[in-house]
């Protein structure tokens, strides 16, 4: 019998292991953007590398992803770093490098965490239960999208067909708060989490309601959650919620929180995003 | 005549081009933290260290950095690496090295912005002017205190005096709005804009109310303004809220905006800061 195919992310994020300290991939089509791949796989492959590797510690605690230039498709390759290592923490860098020339770069730490006094300061958005939100379908001609379920409670994709007129000056609002997970359903890991704090729209076509050239410039991502809690969440939908803070001469920030069904704060995620007016 | 001295600030963030890519620098114990210097001192000087570089392309527009290891008094060296230039962004790469290891590592992208349609979506704190507010005293035995002038709206330093008792499980909101500038005031520009991104104290301070020991392990910095808005702020106080959203095993986070006197949007930052309980 032949095996079982991989869920696409698998497949998408999957690195060989090369020389020390190297990885091998590939781009998926399956996550393909507009223009290359969908950033959240970038950060999902290359936080991926550091958790295969062998000298790794802890679990992801912090990670930055700086997307440098294009990724075409095809292979790549990650090299990392395990910078420094401490009792508790550990400060890793990675790069992906293509056709001789850095497209990513990111840094991460990891951390062995003790359990502590613990506290949530933010409420949990008073949204309504996952089953209880129809699934939006998503423009087709991006295929990431196709690979989430997105159940939009505010903020969803605008018709661009409706566009309001070039001096329309309504401050629509940037928010969103969505119940996402993989489709086909896949058991939550720091990678997917990674992946899904990107999935977030450019705040700028809710902000001014058309179509607008736009990608992420660096992405940082906290993350709160245990690998006991990513796994609690199994396949279960997790909720979203993204807004813009300030759109300024090129570029504008997203700052966005990702809970779990049960109401804890897995991942808080900040983006600062290039856009062409 | 002998020279006019320079400011603390300039002081402390001064650095010498060494190498190629490479340049040295000292601590400042007017900089001093209670253990090594002020995390926002060492932002200030990776970021300073770029935009002294002959290759530097446009003005700051993302910062990354994360706090490896301990800074021990004395001299160090930087090793910055412009690892991309674009046409209208650069990436760059900066670690902090002393005694053999690397004490901190930063991830920077600049960028030769150009005007476009702008906004800020979020709402500028309805506060009294800094004049209103008086200058708060700060505790005398950590140094880099006394290099800035607080003027606290809300969430002050706690008095650890009479700090609640061990049971108590009150959530005390961990909201700082504070007037800050340096002192003696100095006109503000990139570098001491990252440091000032810093000044918050630990959100747990507040939260718990009673000292705990903790300290930054990554910060990040988005960069909203330009130099001629900076240049314009001059030596008035900017306006600052810090707030935590998350405490669990031994980390929280920080979210915090910047703003200056005219209402502008001048950074957004977040950090995740290790705890111990």
């Amino acid at each position: 019998m032949p095996a079982a195919p991989s869920h696409p992310f698998d497949a998408a994020t999957a690195l060989n292991a090369d020389a020390d300290n190297h990885f091998t991939g590939h781009t998926s089509p399956a996550y393909a953007n507009m223009v290359g791949p969908f950033g959240g796989i970038t950060a999902a492959t290359l936080l991926g590398a550091i958790c295969l590797h062998p000298a790794r510690l802890g679990e992801p605690l912090a990670l930055t992803v700086n997307y440098a230039g294009p990724v075409s498709d095809g292979a790549f390759r990650l090299h990392t770093v395990p910078v420094r290592t401490n009792r508790s923490t550990q400060h890793w860098r990675v790069d992906l490098e293509q056709g001789g020339a850095i497209a990513a770069t990111a840094t991460a730490v990891f951390a062995a965490r003790r359990e502590t006094w613990s506290a949530t300061e933010i409420g949990f958005p008073e949204v309504a239960p996952a089953a209880e939100v129809p699934v939006n379908p998503m423009p087709a001609r991006v295929a990431w999208f196709r690979q989430y379920e997105m159940r939009f409670i505010e903020g969803g994709m605008p018709d661009f067909r409706v566009a309001p007129p070039a001096d329309d000056t309504t401050p629509y609002d940037t928010t969103s708060t969505l119940w996402v997970r993989d489709d086909p359903p896949r058991v939550l890991d720091f990678p997917a989490l990674a992946a899904i704090c990107d999935v977030f729209i450019p705040r700028i076509f809710l902000r001014r309601q058309r179509p607008t050239p736009a990608g992420t410039v660096s992405m940082t991502i906290y993350f709160h959650a245990g690998a006991a809690q990513l796994a609690a969440q199994g396949t279960q939908p997790v909720l979203g919620r993204a807004r813009a803070q300030h759109f300024r001469a090129g570029y504008f920030d997203q700052t966005a929180e990702v809970w779990s069904t049960d109401r804890h704060l897995l991942a808080t995620t900040q983006q600062v995003v290039y856009y062409k007016e």
